[in-house]
């Protein structure tokens, strides 16, 4: 009845948590540093929380510091048990940003004084309070670190290539049985959280930017697909509620109307982002076209993912052939809706680096993950499109989520 | 095949969704521009996408700019045409922060000197970009529009409880009979999870910090609610995968060892927070014990949510009756990981205002609504506890999620 005190140091981690392999880790942390040291930068502090993990194995609310040297240290102010569990970095407990210079020197850091942060995600009010507790102005990491983060090890291809199986054969052998004509958006789009869950989809999906979230997918229904949704992506989805928007919503299966099923699969951190249509009975030949014309852009978009390729011209290149078509001005999303990309990078986060849009000069290279996805919105009659994620290869883009891109008839 | 070109405002809404009444959007802005008014400001952006709800009744990519007024406008990136139709304030394509100014004053908007921003969570490159266009410092409104937005409206009550009666049948009705020993953790959160889909559950839940998320809800079997996770709550988890740590784990259900069942009922945005026990046979006789302590110290909370009491003082009296408990030291989170609160504030977000902690010193009013959540964690005897979600009323604590309290014997 009067137990002695508890203490997280006695709690072994689960033989199940698979934890990040040390040589990954150090191997992750070098390259950034490199990158630092080119930048001029004598460390940064990795607050976002997929780049502290991409760093430490970990996740914890704290102040992941990485040196010029590669070495990085970890003041935490949650789960400093776990995290040295978990991590091989050194962790100490320290509970305001006042203590952190004082916490980082007796771990061994040394913080010097052209310090970066990610400013793109970091609240004001946060950096305000850093450079308070350090004296100094903080630099911007942002685009080091996305583009560090960008090119993924063998390692992390095999975590996004097992989410990748996870969501193609949620897509490809447990969804179909399950639709049928009067069915709502809702019920597939429930089922298919539940099924994927169970075989061990992680449920939460990091998205970088601050004020976007994103429900594990969306299933949407004919006129569902074209109409507006806050996320920025080209799909449209009425959702259940206008607070929302995501994850699909009341409207049912009709017989001949495409359904646009987007999902993505997360296993371990890692995502991979996928979409295939289906329909209960022939669909119109209007969205027949249209599919086909997705499927030659996809083509055009894949052939050209190989290293010293511009995303930028990728862009050009494929916006200039889409131009020619009459689905041009339904491509990539519906009215004003449009988005400004044909791809996006995948990885710990569903908008990293690269993009396939303009300003994206820097070339391509082995080991760059991109979901690629060309679609046609069409109003009343349904959306349609496909999309992969691809690993950019020395020789080739290879398919992360493959299987049959024709559209599913049931 | 060349159909007309698509326009957004062709697209009608569809009947399901159902718009916030504008009475109820102009009272909400009428009462934060009161503040600003009593702050001294001309103005503020709401960009965090729960307060731009709030005061929009929509959801998109844009700037909701409130003048002290109580006017709101919209000048918007994307889904202009849906914001048209799920809001009454006007609204304005604007693709970057440059054009706002102009966008604004088209809009027949006048800004002002003097405007806030939410500092807490806008990152400060978009605070930057901001301060640019218009050539000011902004002002921060974290500390407004959050204790503007925890006094709950009628309407906003309305849709907590029908949140509140989702995750209570869930617990209470649809749960149990699944509960078996030797079942995963990871297929009773999937389970739930999709029950709750399907009769509503809007899926993803919004928190406020830039940096925390959380998945629904969680099952935390014996042990794994013990071990830390990184989210700021008392709740400890393994997870799947150290990225994650939510949402239930490869753990299985034991024979007299607790299962703590935490999950966050959530429609037409508005959230619910309810924590629940259940227990394969009977539980130890310590974890009994440390229940009925909970118990106790639930009513010792909830007597207190009175109008005029400041929650720091809640704070206070009852930790002084914690203290003098065995389980003061593994209360509210088992060793390192104990949280410094007993309740925290729910609506849009997970971690609204007012939080029963230290320095919450402004008393309690009609319309607040917290979770409050007394725990304790046993290590592999289990965690204990309850979790509810009340209302303060000019008299007392209504309870939006009722329901037995007891340990469920299973």
């Amino acid at each position: 009845m009067n137990p002695s005190p508890p203490t997280n140091a006695r709690l072994a981690a689960p033989a199940h948590l698979t934890a990040v392999p040390e040589a990954e880790l150090r191997a992750r942390a070098e390259r950034f540093a490199r990158r630092l040291r080119a930048d001029g930068l004598d460390g940064a502090f990795l607050l976002h929380p997929s780049s502290a993990f991409w760093v430490t194995g970990t996740l914890s609310q704290g102040w992941t510091f990485v040196d010029a040297d590669g070495r990085v240290w970890l003041p935490l102010r949650t789960s400093v048990g776990r995290a040295a569990n978990e991590s091989p970095w050194p962790v100490a407990a320290v509970t305001h940003p006042a203590e952190l210079p004082a916490a980082l020197t007796a771990l061994g850091a040394t913080v010097g004084d052209a310090i970066g942060l990610e400013l793109d995600v970091v609240p004001a009010a946060d950096v305000a309070r850093l450079e308070k507790a350090f004296g100094l102005a903080f630099r911007d990491v942002s685009r080091a670190i996305r583009e560090t983060r960008a090119v993924k090890s063998a390692y992390e291809i095999e975590w996004i290539e097992r989410a990748g199986k996870l969501v193609s054969h949620a897509m490809d052998v447990t969804l179909p049985p399950h639709v049928k004509e009067g069915v709502r958006e809702i019920d597939l789009n429930a089922f298919l959280e539940g099924e994927m869950r169970r075989a061990g989809h992680q449920g939460t999906l990091r998205v970088r930017r601050w004020n976007l979230e994103m429900h594990m997918g969306t299933i949407s229904a004919g006129l569902s697909a074209s109409y507006p949704c806050y996320f920025d992506g080209p799909d449209g989805l009425e959702g259940l509620y206008p607070a929302i928007q995501q994850g699909g919503g009341e409207r049912r299966i009709e017989r001949g109307v495409t359904v646009l099923v987007d999902f993505v699969g997360a296993m371990g951190g890692y995502l991979a982002d996928r979409t295939r249509v289906v329909c209960v009975g022939e669909p119109a030949s209007e969205a027949r076209a249209a599919h086909e014309f997705c499927a030659e852009m996809l083509e055009a978009i894949v052939s050209r993912l190989r290293p010293g390729v511009a995303p930028s011209a990728i862009w050009d290149d494929v916006m200039a052939l889409a131009g020619k078509s009459p689905f041009a001005d339904r491509f990539m999303g519906f009215g004003e809706n449009q988005v400004k990309f044909l791809g996006h990078g995948v990885g710990l986060d569903l908008d990293e680096f690269p993009v396939i849009a303009r300003r994206f000069d820097a070339p391509l290279q082995p080991g760059h993950v991109l979901a690629v996805e060309p679609k046609v919105f069409l109003g009343a009659a349904g959306g349609v499109g496909i999309e992969n994620t691809y690993v950019v290869t020395e020789s080739e883009a290879r398919n992360l989520t493959p299987g049959s891109e024709m559209i599913r008839v049931l």
